[in-house]
């Protein structure tokens, strides 16, 4: 399988079968070419080469049997139909919105994500960072290392995290796997939704006001849409109350942050833990003197551990599907509606992990609001 | 029921039966009378009157029918025989093992304590300081509240919680509940202890450094003993290994600080997480800087919210005495063992709460091994 003489990122010329890369995922850009290595393919990358994207695909149309995306690298009908022998677009994002789907299940082109592998890490987040600003962790532990201890005596008690009515606004993975959790701390869980879930013991309330009306904690674990936009502003934060304490673990723009500060300065809100910002990594300097806030920069997503599993998710569906077997993680399309390109950049069905933690922040931030969302 | 006038502290003269104070429980001390009042019943303070407590004692032996204590005071056999009236002791710890309890079952005097009230306290903050220490949450905080975030990246991912293999160091009723929250992040739960527990379906290693060796992170939720004074110590640390995390909200001195710092230092183990100190207030230096310690000031034991629940047992457990009702938290005294005072110092069988978090380090510190200690 002969590759074109202008590519200059000639692959090696061997038999392996091609998986076409048009931008890097994260962990590729940060950890090269060997993390997603196998001995079973071989990568096609066509980010490194001078040809217009277009000029690439007609000069390895005949070659491509696969492709390798992320949340922030689209694949649209118009690639798709470039490419005549492509059966698999695998994503290392656990959404699907960036992907043409419609085109894919049109033509038989198989889909794989991430799975859930991400769900977990950032459930456990948000239940850390809870229980930090409920019981003071890092403002104890501030206070510990500053000699404080013993010159100044006992640090303020914190408040208990059992019995507390908490209130998950989008009950997806995430969201669901925060609830699980929450359970064994003996919490109450309600939650806010699109549509009530019928197979869920919880609590629902369609508006998230009244959601907060009823809870002493509020975790967002829902989609970045044109509708989520700050979904969360002066009128929750005050249903919320005096008492509540904000959690955010999905995308900075659900919460009208400059609303949030004021209630946090003012104490109008008991406190907050907060992974994502609105303009991250700029975070607001109010924020930076408050001991009731507690941020983590964008790293609820993932661990070390996910991302070795990732790698092996990645590499074990390419291996799957160049050996016929069945993918370890396929998205069913038959699953989806039936929507366009455009309107499929709001699907909310899938989590869709933005990898900016890994060091793409200013390729990935806010590419669209729509995309590299959580739901 | 008259009192004498020697007592400087006489309480006022009128018909509500009479609670016995030997030395005041530090919520006592800190929030005042008020914290545990009740029109049904009045305290008698042996610890404001200038005679000696055999001379209070025996002045007021016909009036006092109940005694108020906490785990720092204790009430022996020859006190209880100076009371003949007396027919509850009420405890604000969990544990009992200051009471002689030989000598109540022996004339029938009921024994009341804090139940399980701080037990789920201390599990949260075990949980919280693991997940701290893995997912680096106080670090990152730091980090992104330094501004660093911005101008010099992305922290460090941290590690997965999940699947980690979670050894336990004394199976009681902290021990149980964090196994249990533990278990809803899908841990590996196992567990060592005087014995291997019938009910429990964790595994069990009757030897610490065999359970180290299995684990990727030890929790310590054991009694301070003779046996566990320093059970931690060089060897426990490297079978736990370069990969493993220590949890202590137990007693400091069950660890080898000296040991656990050289590992910290040496990174010869991934991290801590410590809410007791062998020498607390003050706390190893060389602590201080290191950014995979995550320290709090012995405070796991209780919250607000339990200290209020504190409240209303001791409260409710005197008025429910004096109205001949069932006691509610009574201590089922028969289901001890038949054990001397000495050697009650020693019970493990319940938890006792050492309440320095509330400002009487100084008082309680080191009071005694087998006292105030956590099982």
């Amino acid at each position: 399988m002969a590759v074109a003489a202008e590519n200059q990122s000639q692959p090696p010329q061997n038999d392996l079968p091609y998986v076409l890369i048009l931008k890097p995922p994260a962990a590729f850009s940060i950890f090269g070419d060997h993390f997603f290595h196998s001995p079973k393919f071989q990568f096609l990358k066509a980010f490194e080469s001078p040809l217009p994207l277009s000029q690439f695909l007609l000069t390895h149309a005949q070659s491509v049997q696969a492709i390798l995306t992320s949340a922030s690298g689209s694949v649209t009908a118009d690639t798709i139909r470039l490419l005549p022998h492509l059966g698999l677009v695998v994503t290392t994002s656990q959404g699907i919105n960036h992907i043409d789907c419609s085109e894919c299940r049109r033509r038989g082109i198989a889909v794989a994500g991430a799975g859930t592998i991400f769900s977990t890490d950032c459930a456990d987040s948000a239940v850390g960072l809870l229980l930090d600003v409920l019981r003071k962790v890092s403002a104890a532990n501030r206070y510990v290392k500053q000699g404080l201890w013993s010159s100044q005596g006992n640090y303020p008690l914190g408040n208990k995290l059992g019995g507390k009515q908490v209130g998950i606004v989008g009950l997806g993975s995430i969201g669901t796997e925060v609830a699980k959790r929450l359970e064994a701390f003996s919490c109450s869980i309600s939650y806010n939704s699109r549509s009530k879930k019928p197979s869920v013991p919880y609590t629902f309330y369609p508006n998230v006001v009244e959601l907060a009306v009823h809870c002493d904690a509020l975790i967002i674990c829902c989609a970045l849409t044109d509708e989520t936009h700050h979904l969360i502003g002066k009128e929750v934060l005050s249903a919320l109350g005096k008492d509540g304490v904000i959690i955010n673990i999905a995308r900075g723009p659900i919460i009208d942050e400059k609303e949030l500060v004021q209630c946090l300065i003012k104490r109008e809100i008991r406190g907050a833990g907060l992974d994502v910002f609105e303009h991250e990594p700029d975070v607001p300097v109010e924020l930076l003197a408050l001991d009731n806030v507690v941020m983590s920069p964008h790293n609820a997503v993932c661990t070390t551990e996910s991302l070795e599993e990732l790698r092996k998710t990645v590499v074990g569906n390419f291996e799957a599907f160049f050996s016929n077997e069945p993918l370890l993680t396929p998205v069913p399309l038959d699953d989806l509606p039936h929507l366009s390109a455009r309107k499929q950049q709001k699907v909310q069905c899938f989590i869709t992990i933005n990898m900016a933690f890994l060091g793409l922040q200013k390729v990935d931030r806010f590419s669209g609001k729509g995309n590299g969302s959580i739901s």
